[in-house]
Formats: structure tokens, C-alpha cells, sequence
């Protein structure tokens, strides 16, 4: 039996679609949130912001289920081809994505709640003002190129974290330095020092969400530095 | 455990099936070969092996894309149903997480070329030993309990987890009570520190394995605490 893939057999299919993309995005948008909640607990030692965060994570982890589970029964029930099956394999995998993003900043929350409890770090605040920046940019930006199936702005996006890289392994080095010369500051650097990591995997994640926007578009895997499969750039 | 899956149409669906299955298992065995090598290059800064890992990092990387592809193929293709389409979802997931652990094992590989470079840590390497065992088995009893479909071992290598997450805190507060009595090793124990995240962050991912063994069995989503979902448990 031939299938006339691509073309859309029900207007309830292009519903579907667009239910589990909106899904995602209402993720990414509470997800987002999350990164700059967890990153003004910190810096402000505000330990009731912190809880918040970490009070969200769950919600952030069933709709993260529940979007799966949607996912897998459109594709059982429509049989989705091609572009629209790339279209719901990227938005479960972009949600992957958000969930774990979710978890990076449940962990920067619980290093806020560390820091108030133990007194905050003589160091490492404007690097991870500078970093969460960064990165917060990086994911509205890839969420905002999936929102607009635009393959450049996802590509130039991706090509930030190379700087992250840069300013995250800058941070550590001087953050080392610095407990070396005052080593009773070494417990509370060293939560600094694990919300920068958490802050670095974010950018990581972020790339992920590009590379889906022209997994999605192209129909090309880009990852893992594979550039040379999507041939127009 | 028995498993009904659906009467596949054809036989060629079949060896489908066996097909990505296969590739997983065999991505599973590369891994685990790199958590392994990773940590022996670590406690005997053998920055030689370290290399090999990360030059074998490409091929697990390539080789999940390639089942991506392959599974994506087989969605679109043969347009399987149920526990047919959970089967192809769960190789997938269980692909990514496998990309993760060699992710991690990399960065251990990386903290061992530090430390071949920079001299050995004074501290950890027992932690690290420990750790690292009690995660490798939870990995090969991930993988084996997924080649038997067996949720009840799933279930228990799911729990140990736990243990691991608690020998991990432990193992960095004495570490940082070392690092403050030797301000002087600071540097290298913060390489040791780094590598016990990651060791923790395999079992993360071992984790997830074992939740979609029991996703693929029973159908049902146990992931952050979920367990629930699971009615015969």
C-alpha cells in the first residue's frame, strides 16, 4: 500500500503537531525562567527563591512525561513521514534537552541554599553573572530559532558556546588561584565553582536545541562537530 | 517477564528491530570499555590510554547517530505500533544516554591527562576506585537487564543509584577538608573532584537505562520518582 507521506492526511494531524511544539515551548519558556531564578538565588543568597526553583523541577519533569507520552502516540496513531516525524522526534528531544536544563538549575539553586546557609563566597559572582548571561542569551535565542525554523540564526547561536567554553575554563583557573591564597574560602568557592559547571552544561544544551532546529529543517545531524552533513552552509 | 509485543508484519521488521537492538548493545560494550579504560588511565596517569579514549569518543558519538538515523528509518518505514514502537524509543533514549557516559568518560580521560601533567593527586584515588566499580556494575547490569527485558533487576540496579549518589557527597566533603589542610594540592585534588562528578553522572545515566527497561516492558514512564506508573511494583 503506498503512503502519501509529507502531505498531512487530517487537519487533527497539523493540530497535533502544533500541540506538541507549543507543549515544548511552554517548557522552554518555564524552563528559561528557572535558569534566571536559580541564578538570582545565588547571587543574591536568597534561599526562598532557591526553594522555588527547585519546588518547579517537578512540574518541569511531568510535563517533560507527558510531553513524551503525546509524542508517542501521535506518532503511533498518525504514522508520521519525513519532515513530520523529524518535527516530533526533535521537539521530545528538545524537551530532553529543557529537562535537563531544568535539572542544572535545580543544582545551582541547592548551591545558593549551601551558600546561605554557610555564608556566601568572597569570589566568583561577576563570572557567573557573565556566564549565566551568556548562556540565557544562547537558549532563548535556540528556542527563538526552533519558533522560526531558522537554520542561521540556530547555526550562529550554536557557534557561542565556543566562547562559554573559553570563559568557563578562564573562571575555574582564576577561581583556583584564588582558594590556593585563602584556603578557608575553599568550601564556599567550590559551590561557585560547580554552579559555573552546571551554567557551562546549560550552553551545552542550548547547542543541542540548535542542532534539532537544523535536524529539523535540513533533515541534516549535525552533531558532534558533523557540519559538513548540512550542505549549505 | 513475558513479552507480547505485536505480530510484526513481516520478518524483515524483525530483523529490523534485532538490527538496532544489536547496534545499542554494541555502542553499550564500547562505553562501558571507556568508563573502564578512563578510570584505570586516571589512577595510573596513563595519559597513553587516556588519548585512546578520547580518540574512540568520535566512533561511540558516530555510531549514535548512525542508529538515529537507522531508527528513524524504521518509524518511518514500517510504522510500528505499541510495544514495537517502544522498543525502537527506548533503543534510542538508551543511545543517548550510552553518548552521555562516553561524554563523561572523555572528561575523566581529559582530568587524567591534567594529572599525568601537572603531577598526581596526593588524595581520591580510592574514592574514585570505589565509585567507579560500584558504576560500571550498575551500567553492565543496566544493559544486561535490558537484553532480558528483566524489570525486576531493572528495578534493583535502578536503586543502587542511591548509594552511589551518597558515597559521592561523602567522598567530595572529605576532599575539600583535605584540600584545606594542603592548600598546596589544590589544583590537582580539584582534577580528582571533577572526575568523581562525572563518575557520579554515569550512574545518572545508568539510571535512565533501567527506567526504560521498564518502559519498554511495562510501558510505563518511572522517571523522577515515578514509580508509581508502575502497577505491579
Amino acid at each position: 500500500m503506498e503512503m502519501h507521506f509529507d502531505q498531512h492526511i487530517s487537519r487533527q494531524f497539523n493540530e497535533d503537531l502544533e500541540s506538541i511544539k507549543t507543549e515544548m515551548l511552554e517548557m522552554g519558556g518555564m524552563v528559561a525562567r528557572q535558569v534566571a531564578d536559580a541564578v538570582d538565588a545565588l547571587a543574591n543568597a536568597d534561599s526562598e527563591l532557591a526553594e522555588k526553583v527547585l519546588h518547579i523541577e517537578e512540574e518541569i519533569d511531568r510535563r517533560e512525561m507527558a510531553l513524551d507520552e503525546h509524542a508517542t502516540l501521535i506518532i503511533a496513531k498518525r504514522q508520521p513521514a519525513a519532515s513530520d516525524l523529524r518535527m516530533v522526534l526533535s521537539v521530545t528531544r528538545i524537551a530532553r534537552d529543557l529537562e535537563r536544563i531544568g535539572d542544572e538549575a535545580s543544582k545551582i539553586a541547592k548551591m545558593a541554599i549551601a551558600l546561605t546557609d554557610e555564608g556566601t563566597s568572597p569570589r566568583g559572582y561577576t563570572e557567573i553573572r557573565h556566564i549565566a548571561n551568556a548562556v540565557r542569551k544562547m537558549l532563548n535565542d535556540a528556542l527563538d530559532a526552533y519558533t522560526r525554523f531558522d537554520v542561521a540564526s540556530a547555526m550562529a547561536t550554536l557557534a557561542e558556546d565556543e566562547q562559554v567554553d573559553m570563559d568557563y575554563r578562564t573562571a575555574v583557573r582564576e577561581l583556583i588561584t584564588y582558594m590556593m591564597e585563602d584556603p578557608r574560602s575553599i568550601s564556599r568557592v567550590i559551590n561557585v565553582l560547580w554552579s559555573l559547571r552546571s551554567l557551562e552544561r546549560i550552553g551545552d544544551h542550548a547547542k543541542n536545541i540548535c542542532e534539532q532546529v537544523v535536524y529539523l529543517v535540513e533533515g541534516a545531524d549535525i552533531r558532534h562537530g558533523h557540519e559538513k552533513n548540512l550542505k549549505n552552509f
